[in-house]
C-alpha cells in the first residue's frame, strides 16, 4: 500500500530540470507607477538621452578650459563673468556665450552652454572685483560636466526582459519618460484542497477530527509574494468526480494549478488519478525525494502545470517554496530570479538525511557572538516548525547529514 | 559657500541611534487575506489548541500500546479489528472502541479513538483472516499519534508584535481560525520633489535644463515595498514660500514626509529653511557622514519625521535606503527588520573611503567559479549605475577603503 504511490520517485534537481510545461503568460502594458515587480516582457530601451544635455556636476563657473591652464594661488587666472546659467533653462545664447577670456556662473545640475568645455568649482575661484573671476586652478576639458548621454544614450537598454522590476528601475523609466511598461501578465494559479477532514478557516467551531485549511492561506500569499495572482478554489471532498470537475475548471481558466492532496494515502490517490483524468501529457512525475514532500506530484495538462502537493501544511508549503515557486517564474516569464535573504551559520545539533534524498530543515537563527542555527525537529504536520522558523537548510541529495559544527547557508524567510 | 549647510553633521549610526521621532501609526484590524507583510500590533494568541484532538501521524490502526509489546515477526500479537476511523469525524464510540485486544483502522490525519494510545504503521500489520490483526512490532505510548496541543496550545503565541506576517504566519491563522488581525496601519508618506529644473516624468519633450523627477516615482516604489503608502505630491519650484505650504500640508497630512532638494547648494538652503519652519523641534541634523548623500537633512516636526534628501536622484536613493527605511519601520511599528538579500563576494577594484565616513559602492556581482564584486565608478547623479548594480557594498565609518581581493558582503536588491 505505501509503495503504489510512489511509481516515478524523481530527484528535485531532475524533476526542476526536466518538468518544463509550455505555458507562458500574455503580455500586457502596465502604466510606471503599478510597475514595481512586474517582468518586462522585452527589453526596455531608452528612447532619449540622459542627462540630455551637458550638465554641470558642481556649483561654479562655465569656462574654456584653455583659459585656466597653470592658474595657481600664486598666479590666478583671469576670467570677465559673462552672466548666469540659471536652473532647468538654457538663457539666450547672448547673455552666456563663453567667450575666450570668460566665465558665466553656473549651478550644479544646470546646463552647461554649448561653448564652454568645463566647470570650475566655486571652491577655487575668488571674486576680487564685481564682473571680475579669479581662477586659482587648472580644470581639464570635460571636468565639472556630465556628458549629455553619460547617463543613458538613445536606444540603450534600461531593464532587462525578464528580471522584476525593481525601485530604482521605476526610477530610470521616469527618467526617460517610460509611461507605461509591457511586462508579461501575472500567473493565475489555483489553488484547490481536498481532504474530508479540511474546513474554510471561517469555520468558527470545528467537530472533532475536523482541521482548517491552513494551506490555502498560506499558498495564496506565496503565490502573490512571488508575482502570481492567486485563484483560490475552496476545499472538495476526497471524491475523484468532485475533484476531476474541480480540477479541470480550473486547467481551463488558470495558468498553474496547486493542489494540496488529503493527508491520507487513499486520498493522494484519488488526487493522482482525477489529475491524469485532466490532459496530456499527464503526470511528468509522482513522487519527489524530498523531505518533507515525497508523495508531490508534478503534471501537465494541456501546457498548464499542475503540482499536487502533501496533505499537510508543512510538507505542502515546503514542497512549493522548493518546486512550486520555480515552475511559477517560468510561467511568470521571471528568467533572473531575484536573489533571496540568506546567512551563514554554524549548526548547533546533527541532522541525519538520507543519501538521493533532498532535505528541507528548518532552523532557528541566533545573531549572537556567533551565528547559529538550530535546527527544530518534530512532526512534519507541525505547522508551528513553520512558524517559529527564521529559515531553512537544505541537505544536498549527495550527503547524509551534517554534523553538529558545520557551517551552513540559511535561506531566511521575510 | 560649500561649508554653510553642513552645520551639524553626524555619523550614520549616531543619527539612527540618536534620531526617534515619536510617530506611530494607529491600529487597524485587516482581513487575514489582506495580511501579508502586515506588522501584528500586539502578539497574536491563539484561542484553540493545534490539531485540537489526537491525531494520527500514519495510516494504520489505532492500539493500545500495551497489547504490542513483545511482538515481532516470528512472534506476532494478535489483535481484533473492532472498526474504521473515517477522515473527519468521529464515529460512534460503539464503532471505534480500543478495548484491550482490539484494533481500530485508521488513516493518516484521522481522530485517534480516545481509548487508543498509539498508532501502529500498516507496514508492521498483516490481515491473515478477516477480522484478525497480526502486529509485527511494538509501538510506545503515544507513538503514530500527534497530542491534541502539541502544534499550538490554547494562548500560545503564534505570531510576534512588530514581525511582519510571512506566508506561514497567515496559514497558522487560518488554521486556528482567525479571519481578522489587528495590526499598525501603513504610515502615510508624502514624496515632495523640488527644483526648478525637475518636471514631471509625463513630460514627453524637454526644453534644454530640465530633468523629469526619477526620485518621486523610485522612492514611491521603495515605501511600498517597506510596508508604507506613499503620498505624492509633486514638484514644488524653488520658491520658499511654496515648499513652505506644501510641506505644511504634508505634515498634517502624512506619517513622515521625504522631500527631495534641488541640486544646487541654494535650493538645499531653502529647503532646510522651509522645514525649520514647520514646527518643534525641528532639524535633528543637517549633513551625514555618507558618500553618496552628504546634504541630508533629518528633522522632526510636530512628531512627524521630516526628511531631506539630496538633488540627485542615486544619492537620494542611496541616502533613503540606508536612513530613511530605518524610520520608516520605526514608524510602522516593525520591530522585527525583514533580513535582505546578501552574499559575500571578493572585491576585483580598490575603493578608497574617507575614515569616520559611511561609503555606500555599487557593485555588479558575477557568480562564476569565484563570486566577484565589482564596484561601479562614476558621478555619482548617475541613475545608471544604480540600474545596473545587483548590489551594494557598505564601506563603515572606521575603514580607509578596501583592498582588492578583499571578501566583502553584498546586499543584493531584489
Amino acid at each position: 500500500m505505501a509503495g503504489r504511490e510512489f511509481f516515478t520517485v524523481q530527484s528535485v534537481s531532475q524533476a526542476l530540470a526536466g518538468f518544463r510545461p509550455a505555458r507562458r503568460t500574455g503580455v500586457e502594458k502596465v502604466p510606471r507607477e503599478a510597475a514595481l515587480g512586474r517582468v518586462p516582457a522585452s527589453p526596455v530601451l531608452s528612447s532619449s538621452a540622459l542627462p540630455g544635455f551637458a550638465r554641470s556636476t558642481v556649483d561654479g563657473y562655465a569656462v574654456r578650459a584653455a583659459d585656466t591652464y597653470g592658474a595657481s594661488d600664486s598666479l590666478p587666472a583671469y576670467l570677465d563673468q559673462a552672466g548666469a546659467v540659471r536652473m532647468g533653462s538654457v538663457p539666450p545664447a547672448a547673455d552666456t556665450a563663453v567667450r575666450p577670456g570668460t566665465a558665466v556662473q553656473i549651478p550644479t545640475g544646470a546646463a552647461v552652454p554649448t561653448d564652454a568645455d568645463a566647470v570650475v568649482m566655486i571652491e577655487y575661484t575668488q571674486v576680487t572685483m564685481p564682473g571680475l573671476i579669479e581662477v586659482t586652478r587648472p580644470v581639464a576639458v570635460g571636468e565639472g560636466v556630465v556628458r549629455a548621454d553619460e547617463d543613458v544614450a538613445v536606444g540603450a537598454e534600461i531593464a532587462p526582459a525578464g528580471r522584476p522590476l525593481r525601485a530604482q528601475d521605476l526610477g530610470m523609466l521616469a527618467a526617460v519618460g517610460v509611461t507605461h511598461v509591457p511586462v508579461c501578465a501575472r500567473p493565475r494559479v489555483a489553488i484547490v484542497s481536498t481532504g474530508d477532514e479540511v474546513v474554510p478557516p471561517e469555520t468558527a467551531r470545528l467537530d472533532p477530527g475536523q482541521v482548517r485549511d491552513a494551506t490555502a492561506s498560506a499558498l495564496a500569499a506565496m503565490v502573490t509574494e512571488a508575482g502570481g495572482e492567486p485563484s483560490p478554489r475552496g476545499i472538495v471532498a476526497d471524491d475523484a468526480e468532485a475533484l476531476a470537475k474541480t480540477l479541470r475548471a480550473a486547467v481551463e481558466e488558470c495558468d498553474m494549478v496547486v493542489v494540496s492532496a488529503g493527508s491520507s494515502v487513499g486520498a493522494r490517490d484519488e488526487t493522482a488519478a482525477a489529475v491524469e483524468s485532466l490532459g496530456a501529457p499527464g503526470i511528468y512525475c509522482h513522487g519527489l525525494a524530498i523531505k518533507p514532500g515525497k508523495p508531490t506530484l508534478l503534471a501537465e495538462c494541456d501546457g498548464v502545470p499542475v503540482i499536487g502537493l502533501p496533505g499537510n501544511p508543512l510538507s505542502a508549503l515546503v514542497v512549493f517554496r522548493m518546486v512550486g515557486l520555480p515552475v511559477l517564474r517560468s510561467v511568470a516569464g521571471i528568467t533572473v530570479t531575484p536573489p533571496e535573504p540568506a546567512t551563514t551559520a554554524t549548526l548547533t545539533r546533527a541532522v541525519a538525511s538520507a543519501a538521493g534524498r533532498l532535505d528541507v530543515v528548518q532552523v532557528q537563527v541566533d545573531n549572537g557572538p556567533e551565528r547559529t542555527a538550530t535546527p527544530l525537529f518534530g512532526f512534519s504536520a507541525l505547522l508551528s516548525l513553520l512558524t517559529s522558523a527564521d529559515g531553512y537548510v537544505v541537505i544536498p541529495e549527495a550527503a547524509t547529514g551534517l554534523d553538529a559544527g558545520s557551517t551552513v547557508t540559511v535561506t531566511l524567510y521575510r
